[in-house]
C-alpha cells in the first residue's frame, strides 16, 4: 500500500515534468527543456534549419531506401525467408530519426512531419511482439534471426545482440516525442518493450541476468522511471550498472572488466563508456548512490587529465573506437567518433547537474562548438564518422553510412540543443550557454522571461535582458568560460601559452559591475525588474595553446583558439603546403569576419609564418609566407586535402620530409611497426 | 680407474695448448693464441704502445692509490677494526691488471714489470685463507665484512657479494700470466680458491647451492678446466649455469629470471649477460650440449635484429646498465659500458669458433674498432666507462672510476689483441682481423709462417704472406667484411642507403683471382709455397648508413662508416653548431689523411649540408655549410663539447628547437616524465 502510494506520489511529482520546463530529474540543478527555449541565434539557427531541411529528410529517406522500414514490416509478418541484411541495431536510426524529428517539431511546427513520425509509429508498432518484445533482427525470422542476435532471446546480449541498446534509444526516441507532441503513441510503445526486459531480465527466478553489450538502456530506463512513475524502470536501471562486471563478458571494451563502482579510468569503447556514465550520473542522482558519483569524478578527472582532444573530442584509437592510453592523443588517426562527442556532452551535461560546476560545461561547450558539429556538414547532408584533427588528404564526409549511429545521432541531437542553455536550483538561473535566444521559464514558482542578443561565437558581447512578471529576487549566475580565465580546460592537458588575454566585462542597465567567480559563475543577486539589462562581455584575442608535453603527438605544436572556437590550417585557403609550415613562437593573428565563406565565419590570418620546401638540387629554402585559418568545424567542406589543428613552432614537428624512396627504397625501411 | 685415466689423457691433450699456438678449446675451430702473433700493425701499435707504456703504470698506481693492494695486506692480517672502503670486487682490479701486463710481457718483455707483478703476486698469495678462500672484502674483518659480502661466506654471493666474480677474474688473469711466463705462482693460487669453491658449492650433502649475481666464474673455470685437465672445473662451470634460475635470485638484471637454455633474449645488465653468454659457448664446446649453442644462438639473433648499437657497443640503458627493450636505441643516453663491448668481443669471438661464420667477426671488427676502443683515450691515461653515440657537451674521460671496472678491462683486453687475429681449422687458416703482423703458427701439425703489411684502417690494401717450410697444401680463408658487401650488420637493424660500393678484389702472386665465399671467407686452396703474396683491397669509399625505421632515436638520421670505422661530428672540428645541421639526402663526403691529428686519422668532409638557425626575430635562415666528420673512437679528446654519430636528413630531427622558456614557462609543461 505505502509502495503504491508513493507511486501516486511521484507520478504527480513527475507529471508535470514531461511536457513543461521543470524537471524534478532527482538532480540537484534543474534543466530547463527544450520545450521553454525559442533559439534565435545565427549560428544556431543555422544548423537547426539544417537539421529540419536537410537531415532529417535525408535521414527518413536512408531509412526507406536501406530498409530499415521494411524490417519491422517483416517482423510484424515474420517468414523464415526473411534475412538481415544490416546490422542488428538498424531500427535504433528509426528511433533516432523520431526523436530528433520530434525535438525539430517543438522549433518548427510541421504537419506533414507529424504525420510521416505517426506512419512510422504505426509501422513499428506493428513489429512489437504480443508481449512486447521489439527486436526486428530477430523476429522476422525467430528460427533464422540476424546472425548477431544469438539464438535465443538475450543469449548473446551482452556481445554482439543490441536488444537492451534498441530498447535504449527506443525509450530515448520515445520520451522526446512525448514531450514535443503530447502523444503517447511512441511512449506506450517503449513503454511495453520495457516491461518485457523488466520481467524477463533480472536475478530473481526464472529471469536472466544479463547486461547491456552497449549501454543507454541505463540512462534510458531512468528517463523512463521519470515520465512514468515506475520504479522498476529505476530499478532495472541500476540493476544493468551493477551487474556490470559480474557476469560472462568482463572486459575493458564494454567497460565491464570491474564493476562499474571501482572503475578509475576511461577506457574501451568510447561511446558505450560516456553512455555509461552519464547513466551513472541518473541513476545516482535518482537512489542518491555516492558510490556510482565517487566513480564518475575519477573517470572525468581521468579524460580530462589524460583523454581529451583540444576539439572535445575522445576516443584515440580506431582500434576497438576506443579510448586510448593517458596522453595517447594522435592527431591524424584519432577516432572522436561523433556519437562519442555526443555522449560526451551526455555526461558533462550530467556532471553539471550534480555538481553545478561551469568546468563541466567548458568541456560541454568545447565538444559542442568543435568536435560534435564537425560531425555534419554545415548543409546538414554530409556527415564524420571519425572526427581527425589532422589530415593527408584522405576525409571527406559522407552522406550515410552502412553503420548510420553517427549520422542519426546527430539528428536527434542538433535540435535537442536549446535544452542545454538553461537551467535552475531553487532561486537561481544558470546562464551556461551564449546563444540568442528568446525564453519563459521559471523560479521560484513564477514565470520569468530571458533573451539573449547577440552574435556568439564570432562576438563576445552579449545582451541577457531579465523580465520576471513584477520585481522578483534571485541570483543569474552566468557562466564566464575557463578559455577567458586563461584556462582551456580544467587539468594540465592543455594551458595558454600568453595569459595576457584574461579579461571579461559585465555590465548591469549600463554600469560596471564586478564580483567573484563562484564555482566559475559571475553571480548577481538582486530584485530584478522587467527589462533589467546584464551586459557581458569576453575577450576573444585568438590565444595560442600548447599540450602537455606527455602528449607525443603535439609536442613542439601550438593550436590557436578564438572564444569556444578551435582553428585548423586547410590546404585549400593557403598556397603553401600546410605541412610545411613553421610558425613563429608566438605568432600574432588578425581576424576578419568572411559573411559568405562556410556560412559565415571568423578567419584568422598571421604573417609569422614561414613555409619550409626542398629545391630539386635537395637543398632546403625558407620563404616568409602567410597563413589562414578557419574553425575546425568548417573544414571538409572544398574537397579533400590537408588539415591540421597543431601547428608546428618547432622544426621537430615539422612533416616535410625528403622523398622516401629516395632515402630508403625496396629494403623494407620504413615499414610501420 | 677409467675417470683417472681420462683425465691423464686430457691433460696430455692440453699441456702443448697452454703455451703454445694451438688451443685445443673444444671448439671446432682452434684459436690461434697471442703468444704467436707480433703486431707490426701502426693502429694498434700505438695502442699496444699506450697500454703498456700509460694504461698498465697507471693502472697498478691506482691500486697502489686507493688501497686496493692494502686490501690484500689486511686480510693477510686479520683486524676487527679493519673497514672496507671501495667495493666488494676491488680485487678484481688486480688480477685484470696483472693480466693486462701479462699479455703486454709477451709483446714488450720487461724485467722490471715481471718483477712487479711477482711482488704483487705475494701480496695476493698472502690474503689467501688456508682452505683457498680468497675475498679480502670478507677476510680482512671476518667479524664485519664488507656491506656487500654478506654474513657469511657466500651468503649473498648472488647478488652483492662478488666471491666467485672475484674467482673468475683471478683464474683469467692467472691463465693469461701463466701462459704469458711459464710461472705457475699466480695459478696455483687461482687453483686454490677454484678448489675451495669447488668443494663448498654444488648440490651434494654439506654444499651450498648458489649460482654468481655477475657472471665470469662460468667461462674462467671452463679455462682452467683447458689448462688443468681436471674436469672439476668443468662441472663446476656447467653447474653454475645449470642451476642459473633455480635458485634463489630469479631476475632478468642478472639473466636468472629463466633456466639459460630457455632464455631467447638479450635482457638485463649487459655485461653479465655476455660474459654468460661467453661462458655458454665455452661449456657448450667443450661438453656438447646443443641446448646451450641453441639458446645463445637466439639470443645472437635478438642482440644483432633489436639491440645492437651501429658502434658495436650493447646495453642501452643507465638503469641497471642494461640492454633496453627491441629498438631501443636512445643516443645520447646510450650505456654502451666499455665492459660490454669487450664482453661482446668474447661473445662473438666463441660465435665464431662455434660456428665458423665471418658475420660474428662482423660484429666483433665493429665493437673493436669503435666502441671499445672509444673506452679509452688515445694516450691510455683516461677512460670513459657508458659510451654514448650523441653528447650534449656532459661527457669526458676521467682517468678512473670509484667502480674500476671499464679502466682495468681494457687494459687486460688491448694486450690481448694478437689473440684475435687468425684461427684454425684443420687444414683451414682464418684470417680473422687485418692487422700488420708477422707470425708462426702451426698448420697441418707444421709451422707456416704468415705476415700482413698495410695500413688498415685507413687503407684498404693489405698484402698477405704466406711462407711454409716447404710447400704445403692447405686453405686460407680471409674474411671479406660485410661492410664491403652492402651489410654493415646482419640482421635488419641497419642498411646503407647506397650499394654503388660492394666491391673487393683479391689478387694471388699478383693475379686477380675469383672466387666464391663461403660464411664470408673468400676461400683459396692451393699448395702454398714460400714467399705467396695474396693482396687484399677493399673499396674504402665512405658509406652512408639508415637505421630501421622502429629504432625511433635515428630517425631521419644517418651515420657514416669508411671502412670499420664510424664515424660522428664533433664540435670543434665545425664551425656551426652541430644540432643545427641538416645533410642533403646522400651527401658525398670526401677524405683526406691527417697524419698529425688525434695520433693520424682519416677525416671526412662533406658540402652537402646546411646549417638552421634562428635570428633575433624568431626567423629561420638556412645556410650552406661544410661539415668534418672524425673517427667515432678519436672523440672527445679536445674539450667538451656537441658530438653526434647520426646526423639528421630530415627536419624533424634537426634538434635545433626555441628557447624553451618563451614558448611554456613556469607552468609545469615540458616537464619530463
Amino acid at each position: 500500500m505505502k509502495h503504491i502510494l508513493a507511486t501516486l506520489l511521484l507520478i504527480t511529482a513527475i507529471v508535470p515534468w514531461c511536457r513543461s520546463q521543470q524537471l524534478h530529474s532527482g538532480y540537484p540543478i534543474t534543466p530547463v527543456a527544450f520545450t521553454d527555449v525559442k533559439i534565435t541565434d545565427h549560428f544556431w539557427k543555422d544548423r537547426l534549419q539544417a537539421n529540419r531541411e536537410v537531415t532529417i529528410p535525408l535521414a527518413f529517406e536512408k531509412c526507406e531506401e536501406t530498409g530499415r522500414y521494411d524490417n519491422f514490416v517483416k517482423a510484424a509478418h515474420p517468414d523464415t525467408s526473411y534475412k538481415v541484411e544490416g546490422f542488428s541495431f538498424d531500427d535504433t536510426d528509426v528511433y533516432k530519426i523520431i526523436e530528433g524529428a520530434s525535438y525539430s517539431l517543438q522549433t518548427f511546427p510541421d504537419k506533414r512531419l507529424s504525420q510521416y513520425i505517426d506512419s512510422v509509429l504505426d509501422i513499428v508498432a506493428g513489429a512489437q511482439e504480443s508481449d512486447g518484445y521489439l527486436y526486428t533482427a530477430r523476429s522476422m525470422n525467430p528460427t533464422h534471426p540476424h546472425a548477431w542476435a544469438g539464438a535465443t532471446r538475450w543469449s548473446a546480449v551482452e556481445h554482439l545482440s543490441h536488444e537492451f541498446y534498441n530498447l535504449g534509444h527506443m525509450i530515448e526516441g520515445a520520451v522526446a516525442h512525448y514531450q514535443a507532441t503530447g502523444s503517447r503513441k511512441f511512449l506506450d510503445i517503449a513503454i511495453r518493450y520495457a516491461d518485457c526486459v523488466c520481467r524477463e531480465i533480472g536475478d530473481r527466478e526464472g529471469q536472466t541476468v544479463a547486461v547491456p553489450g552497449h549501454q543507454i538502456a541505463e540512462m534510458a530506463l531512468a528517463k523512463l522511471y521519470l515520465v512514468t512513475g515506475d520504479k522498476k524502470y529505476l530499478e532495472q536501471a541500476k540493476f544493468f550498472l551493477d551487474k556490470r562486471g559480474y557476469t560472462s563478458r568482463k572486459d575493458k571494451y564494454s567497460q565491464a572488466h570491474r564493476p562499474v563502482i571501482e572503475q578509475d579510468e576511461a577506457v574501451g569503447h568510447a561511446v558505450r563508456a560516456v553512455y555509461m556514465y552519464s547513466g551513472m550520473a541518473d541513476v545516482a542522482a535518482l537512489t542518491g548512490d555516492s558510490s556510482y558519483i565517487q566513480a564518475i569524478d575519477r573517470i572525468w578527472d581521468n579524460i580530462v587529465n589524460h583523454k581529451l582532444y583540444i576539439t572535445g573530442g575522445i576516443g584515440a584509437t580506431y582500434s576497438g573506437e576506443a579510448f586510448g592510453r593517458n596522453y595517447e592523443l594522435p592527431n591524424l588517426t584519432s577516432y572522436c567518433e561523433t556519437c562519442a562527442s555526443i555522449g560526451h556532452v551526455y555526461m558533462n551535461y550530467r556532471m553539471f547537474l550534480l555538481h553545478g560546476d561551469a568546468k563541466y560545461y567548458d568541456i560541454l561547450e568545447r565538444t559542442l562548438y568543435n568536435s560534435l558539429i564537425a560531425g555534419i556538414s554545415l548543409d546538414g547532408g554530409k556527415f564524420f564518422y571519425p572526427n581527425p584533427l589532422a589530415s593527408d588528404g584522405r576525409f571527406e564526409r559522407q552522406s550515410w553510412f552502412g553503420c548510420a549511429c553517427c549520422p542519426s545521432n546527430v539528428c536527434r541531437f542538433i535540435p535537442s540543443l536549446p535544452g542545454y542553455v538553461y537551467a535552475t536550483r531553487d532561486d537561481s538561473l544558470y546562464v551556461n550557454l551564449f546563444v540568442a535566444n528568446s525564453s519563459t521559464l521559471k523560479l521560484g514558482g513564477k514565470k520569468v522571461e530571458i533573451t539573449q542578443s547577440g552574435n556568439y561565437p564570432w562576438s563576445g558581447d552579449m545582451a541577457i535582458t531579465i523580465s520576471p512578471q513584477k520585481r522578483q529576487s534571485f541570483t543569474l549566475k552566468i557562466r564566464i568560460p575557463g578559455w577567458v580565465q586563461n584556462t582551456p580546460l580544467p587539468g594540465d592537458l592543455y594551458s595558454y601559452i600568453d595569459d595576457k588575454h584574461t579579461s571579461y566585462t559585465i555590465k548591469l542597465n549600463g554600469q560596471p559591475i564586478e564580483g567573484d567567480l563562484h564555482n566559475g559563475y559571475f553571480t548577481i543577486t538582486r530584485a530584478w525588474k522587467k527589462g533589467d539589462k546584464v551586459e557581458v562581455s569576453l575577450d576573444m584575442t585568438p590565444r595560442l595553446v600548447a599540450a602537455n608535453h606527455k602528449v607525443a603527438a603535439d609536442r613542439g605544436r601550438i593550436a590557436v583558439e578564438r572564444g569556444p572556437i578551435v582553428y585548423c590550417a586547410e590546404w585549400c585557403d593557403n598556397d603553401v603546403k600546410i605541412t610545411n609550415i613553421l610558425l613563429s613562437k608566438k605568432p600574432i593573428f588578425d581576424e576578419s569576419y568572411k559573411a559568405d565563406k562556410l556560412h559565415g565565419i571568423i578567419e584568422l590570418q598571421t604573417n609569422d609564418v614561414q613555409v619550409l620546401n626542398y629545391d630539386a638540387t635537395g637543398k632546403l629554402h625558407v620563404q616568409d609566407t602567410s597563413l589562414i585559418l578557419i574553425p575546425y568545424y568548417s573544414w571538409a567542406h572544398r574537397g579533400k586535402g590537408h588539415m591540421s589543428v597543431w601547428l608546428p613552432t618547432e622544426l621537430y614537428s615539422v612533416e616535410l620530409t625528403r622523398p622516401k624512396e629516395d632515402i630508403l627504397q625496396n629494403n623494407g625501411f620504413f615499414k610501420q611497426e
